[in-house]
């Protein structure tokens, strides 16, 4: 990973402007997920850091971008950088590391480049339909399931099929490995913002239904209701909701499975990741330890 | 150019998202300047269209950031995607542009897919040195002019460096005649600013200076006038200022030769761009138009 490190250090001097370099030290690395993997699946490949580092800086425009649009004053514990410069700079540095992600990927192969830079299309396209989705209650279970493929699962899809390309590996079945691997994490996210206490989450819990997005625990919820019951749901979106409401809704989750149903799901992807790529030790080793975080 | 409208109705449908057309389509196609100037140096090579189509969304892409950042209500006439769907979709819509830009760019040289997405980086950094600039009064004419190159020109001179290319022309020389096109069309766009009423520009007269911005016209004006003047001047910088500030701005800038020095400038730099392509007609006609424009 020092290699990875070193990659986007590198890439960062070479947009040449001190301020640049200034913010983006700023940003705490992350666990750096996308970088692992592609480490993980071609880790003899001389170009597998530099990969690695563009598909990192690209993640960091991504939320650079993500954090203006939900105006987010805290990313990994730290105040963003919309909250400490501004929506305006956030902005253009996420458009200066795209660009530069872009044009390092120029450096690869046409296939490499092309399954990188159209993920990029993707993931805006998920963030926009998260917001659009946002707008009003959504019931609609597969219309959550693309938007989530797209915002969160298409990046780490891409990252897992192009370092299989750079390594010589059946970069299909990898392909379906990141993808389910990357639904499987958002759906494991989502169950964490309802079950986890606000300390551990570094927000409040269930701030998601806050914000206005119907994870599946809610998707699923909603359909298992009563019509009174549903309405009591659907007027609690997108509001700042009491302690009472947040009690009764997880009851209600608790009473319907929702949270299991919801989990069962995370699981049944993971298990067709594994299976996409049955036999590879670190590969494997990486799903479990993401679905141990939900226990 | 109807090749180019084609090639970009492409490009949007291959996104595949009916919200992304239909923004798409409300937004005015502007001058196209970017794609013509590819056209004109290219005309025959069967991708020029493609690359044209490109820039475009480039270009499109950088402005919806830009309406954003600026706050801008209007653009070309018409509302402003910020304006009308908010900020966070243009963000997106911009992220989506650009990356599909990208994406299309595989299918170059990777001299060309170089030039133009490293030409992004710039355009990117300059518009974060333009924000940072207009936090208080600049009287640098270097650090504006480099700021300038960035933000304006380095797409044009990236635009006319790959289309020579393709080309099989003198790609460096079309490159300095791109980025001194580039150069002298801003400062013109500049001098209108101040010299145009608000019925022709759309807008109030002077507003770059409201927003904080030290164009060329006000950074010489500063160099000749005494101390006392120097501080009135810049006691008005980024603010609302009434009618007879305007007016003594004007008379000052009339007094010391203000615009006519800036507009030297302007055709100093259309002369060296004229030079780099001599003897090409259709783009000597190009700066000919343009400046025209300040007459």
């Amino acid at each position: 990973m020092q290699r990875v490190e070193r990659e986007i250090a590198k890439l960062i001097k070479e947009v040449d402007y001190d301020e640049v370099t200034h913010l983006f030290n700023k940003l705490t690395g992350g666990k750096r997920l996308r970088a692992k993997l592609i480490l993980k699946i071609a880790p003899e490949h001389e170009k597998a850091p530099l990969l690695a580092a563009i598909v990192e800086l690209i993640h960091a425009a991504s939320l650079l971008h993500d954090d203006v649009i939900d105006e987010a004053s805290t990313r990994r514990g730290v105040k963003s950088v919309n909250a400490t410069d501004g929506s305006k700079i956030a902005i253009m540095l996420g458009d200066i590391l795209y660009s530069k992600a872009f044009t390092a990927l120029v450096e690869f192969d046409k296939e490499i480049a092309k399954a990188i830079s159209s993920s990029v299309t993707s993931l805006s396209k998920g963030e926009m339909k998260d917001v659009k989705m946002a707008e009003e209650f959504n019931e609609d279970e597969d219309k959550y399931l693309d938007m989530l493929y797209l915002k969160t699962a298409t990046l780490i899809e891409a990252a897992a099929y192009a370092s299989a390309l750079l390594a010589n590996k059946d970069a299909q079945k990898h392909a379906i490995y990141g993808r389910n691997l990357g639904l499987s994490f958002q759906i494991i996210d989502d169950i964490l913002d309802i079950t986890s206490d606000a300390a551990t989450l570094g927000k409040p819990s269930m701030n998601d239904f806050v914000e206005g997005k119907c994870t599946l625990p809610y998707i699923y919820l909603y359909k298992e209701l009563e019509d009174k019951d549903k309405s009591r749901l659907k007027s609690s979106h997108a509001k700042s909701i009491d302690e009472d409401e947040t009690l009764w809704i997880k009851i209600k989750m608790q009473e319907h499975g929702s949270i299991e149903k919801s989990f069962l799901l995370a699981k049944k992807l993971s298990s067709d990741a594994m299976d996409a790529v049955k036999g590879d030790e670190e590969l494997t080793k990486i799903l479990q330890t993401m679905i141990k975080r939900s226990y």
